[in-house]
């Protein structure tokens, strides 16, 4: 019952590691829109796994097929279904999990929960899950891009202290997918990518920071009291794998300024436009957009697998120790933007026609 | 239609700042569960102005009364309707309002959202929305105190740059009532009181950060995948006014850790049950609480309403300035604490019954 | 956690018929429409008991207050909550309902689920807790109204075997509220009066059929599959106290006919418009509205209520007998009228701001 | 938006009759269920066209696939996905509907609301839509009778004039699959596929209704207000293809009663259980069950679908004539009972989750 997210653009994903795939259905997709599963294609293929040498080396093809809801090339408004099948290679690296619980991983805790789990790779707790996400914010970016020209760029903000300088008003898609570690400063990006590559060869991991920003958000968007905008994107990145913080514009920092220093003073801009001098709500107020930047920052938590010795108990509730088999990614930033990216679709999405529900009619 | 918070235990906030009234249906509630007008005051008093010295000085005594849903003492299993008067007094001091935005607060976004606004006060984006959310946090703490002995407990944890040392474990409420500024580190508490009074006297405001513990949650609250629990407990963070951050267990400093620094590795305690070492997750892993505290932080940015003159504009598209009359928060952290233990008293009772619904059949 | 109604226009009835009052809090009302507590009261002076002589001799005033929502008389698009306060007058009518339970009254069942009640009247089985339904109705009314032109009509169209003969197409609402019973046949109507008068004298109770006519209905509202508009409206009707039935256009006797004498052939009106030649699918095709007339019906049953002797059982599970005190209905027909047409109306509303959601961005 | 079917145990239906396939996202299922492909092929099969002389003698296997969700033979508390191919055989057979709208399906209201219709076949309206609801129907009916050991049994009551006498206390599954026209009255049943037979010759079409009846259901399920349990009722039996009408217990017929003679009075049977002697209610007494058996009553129209030329318009504003090709139902009926068993186990289903979420903590 948490696998629905999404009021008017709702969307349900579905599927474990491993069975019989994974995928999502998108109930409420504005009809007579252009998709096609290369436009999906695109944005799985930048989470997939095996994509560079600072990411897992398992091999993927997460190739998409659009089961429902499109007819001759547009969206019909009916439930688009997308389907990503799965490979069941390489199980036996799973022999262990079938009793033991793998540190800071969902094993014990959906144990605890349903007194069963899938303990072939992460079961619905996987990474993998997130290209039912990917899928539909593929769709939900091709709405927005259309509707009013929005644009969402994530990048990869910080691995562990390397952080890159970037601007978020002028970053651009292809920047950010000129490095395999998706940070568009390069300069650090370099740095980045070899902290990675070292990371991987002493079989530990690390984290770091995810930012993204949408730009071109109408004002309005985003709804008093519980669906803020900012409180339905904190929702949507605190439910993707590994995250352990969020913040919006000034975020943590901004508190250790004063209210002169932070409030956003507005001007009237050349086209008579309302706008703030400052951007230190990060293109929110009140829960509404104010048709600034909107700007996120994520927290992504060291990979929880790691191929050392650690101490773990099983399900008979004995003491023991795991060393993780298989392949597994050092750092799962470079793969979480296009998650990120999704979610902030998705609740942009979804906020978007919520508002033209209420407010468009009268 | 962003009013409406929980999935089981649903809770329907309402009402402005200036008009009949603001309050709270509950609708979902357990029956029989003992609640007073009393129950609901106590935590209403922690939230209300005017209840020290660094608070407003707006005094306002925000009586509560039970509409219905309670017979003879007792919760019926319907809605629970809580109301709490409104008293207007000194609304010339909101006259300028009419026309200009006040910076950093909703009244532009608002009336690009909705081409209205009650400009008496805050409207539906005032603080004073908070009291429907803490009167059903209070239904909500009672229950999760009888179902399962569960405790939750936020304090001040920094105050601009000044941080308090608390134990998460061992923190009580009563050493959080002991100062009035709700940071149960004593000789932090007088430094911080001192800041907070100096800013008020300098017309100016200050943020900073609330930490919350949740013990004695049980094992398997939570949902995959979007409605984890950090997920709905990010939500309710961040709807929360002012709000700028959210994180759980180590948060945006766990990402300087390796993955061999950060896993919580498990042991077998005394009475068998499995536990964590140490706890990074913050009680959480994969969405789930695996019985470990419960911890996360909240940043609050500095109050936007200063007394000091600010550029503007207003709604006829013209620049101008505005210094705010009135009294006003130099500090929202201390209020804060009461709003932020009522959202997690919330999403834990909600998923509770979840968890209750799924899985306490078969 | 059954006390909300709609997906996007949500309204959330609370209150029992004895206690502090009852009332509705609606979440998603479109910005700036006039309204004031004289739109609201209209209905509920035609739901309000002790209105003629063929309703219960109880005088309630049913004087509604809103609360929270509308500012300078315009709605401000947050929650509109309308409060109506109970006079709680001869409860020891009630007196032996603390142990026994009512005869085809919710009192076994509330007490089976809840495990107690409010036995003072039917608590929140009572059809008191319309007052919200109807006071949200006159709203939803008067949003499509104004967007659409949209006309909601109800009437009596059957008491026990007396069939009015009344065309949906034609009949307006003065016709209706021409006599107490709420029946546009006047020959009819008189019947009907002359029945329930002498129901009551027999103190029995009788039931009917209301009839509800939408006009002017735009095409294209309604959902697939779930959602389908008769689905909503069956919902919307069978949630009234008292109904047992629900059928659109043919209906059951629909099924009588063969295909050929059933399907609604198309032609093409004068304005080049698609139109049927027959409205027997009642206005509604595969879920969604087509622009012909909405036609639905309602079967209520014989008032539980009556003053005759029958034969119980008590908490403790010992039988016994009961006979009504106090002042009720002899027949629900005329009051049902507009609690049809509010709930008619909520599911019309719904629908327009969802279809303008979902289809009305790109 | 509107794909999507209760609280708790939520299912979410996707696809059109031509295209990928079809099928269902059950969300909230308990763990630990046994559940298998040939479980859910079951109840398939008493659905899918081509099962008799009197059905459609289009052949489709629909066999079904179970993707996600179960592991070892067992639920995971995961959303368990259900997809049947499709088979696009004969879509030339569709090729007037490209242009002409059939009368009384809902290909001209699609259009309208849509812009854009899937024209081979009935697309999302088809009632092949329904394999989605009978597969999570099987599972639903799984869980019943594990809990609880209700059963749920429905057959064809009528067929035009044509009317069984079937007790529903008594009435076994065994009885309903006897025959082709799934009516136990062994007598009638003859009767009604003589007359179905018929029809077919006559390229015409018949309509009926279905009767279902639900055994062993707990007291207490169902919410007050909106929630009633006939309401979701309803809801689930009005959200089917071509259904026109549904009653409860005594229904349409019960308003021709008194009060005096409609009323359920009570009594204690032998084991001190609270009863009623007549279940004139249904099973259901103000919106929650009362531990009689349910008895629900659904109007099925007659097949729009006929083998006659009708008059007609096309998508270019023009009248035309239209006469069905392909193969279709004479009458629905017999494959409608699967489906009303399946929504009444829906329904069910949600509602004991829901009713051991909020009443099954304290």
């Amino acid at each position: 019952m948490g696998n629905i997210f999404g009021h008017l653009f709702r969307v349900t994903t579905f599927g474990e590691s491993h069975g019989g795939g994974v995928g999502v259905v998108i109930d409420g997709c504005p009809p007579r829109l252009e998709i096609s599963e290369a436009d999906v294609q695109l944005d799985l293929d930048r989470r997939r796994p095996g994509q560079s040498k600072i990411t897992t080396s398992r091999e993927e093809t997460d190739a998409c097929e659009i089961v429902s809801g499109v007819f001759e090339g547009k969206t019909l408004g009916t439930p688009i279904t997308i389907l990503v099948r799965n490979k069941d290679a390489r199980s036996q690296d799973y022999d262990e999990m079938v009793t033991k619980f793998r540190p800071s991983h969902a094993d014990a805790t959906y144990e605890a929960k349903y007194g069963i789990r899938n303990w072939k790779g992460g079961g619905r707790s996987s990474a993998r899950e997130t290209i039912g996400r990917v899928a539909a914010g593929a769709i939900a970016k091709k709405i927005l891009k259309q509707v009013a020209d929005m644009e969402i760029i994530g990048y990869v903000k910080r691995i562990k202290n390397l952080e890159g300088v970037i601007d978020p008003s002028t970053v651009t898609l292809d920047k950010v997918e000129n490095n395999i570690v998706r940070c568009p400063d390069e300069k650090t990006a370099k740095k980045m990518i070899n902290l990675i590559d070292q990371t991987r060869r002493d079989n530990n991991s690390i984290g770091g920071v995810v930012e993204c920003v949408a730009r071109q958000v109408p004002k309005g968007l985003g709804q008093p009291v519980f669906d803020k905008l900012e409180a339905d994107l904190a929702k949507g990145m605190m439910s993707l794998p590994a995250s352990k913080g969020f913040e919006i514009g000034s975020g943590f920092s901004g508190t250790l300024l004063t209210g002169s220093e932070h409030n956003d003073e507005f001007y009237i801009d050349k086209n008579g436009g309302i706008r703030t001098i400052t951007n230190r709500s990060g293109g929110i107020q009140g829960g509404i957009s104010n048709g600034e930047n909107i700007i996120i920052r994520v927290a992504f938590k060291p990979t929880a697998t790691i191929g050392k010795e650690q101490k773990t108990v099983n399900r008979m509730g004995e003491e023991t120790t795991l060393t993780a088999k298989g392949r597994h990614d050092p750092c799962v930033l470079p793969r979480a933007v296009p998650m990120v990216e999704s979610m902030v679709a998705l609740v942009l999405c979804d906020h978007l026609l919520r508002q033209q529900g209420q407010c468009g009619v009268i």
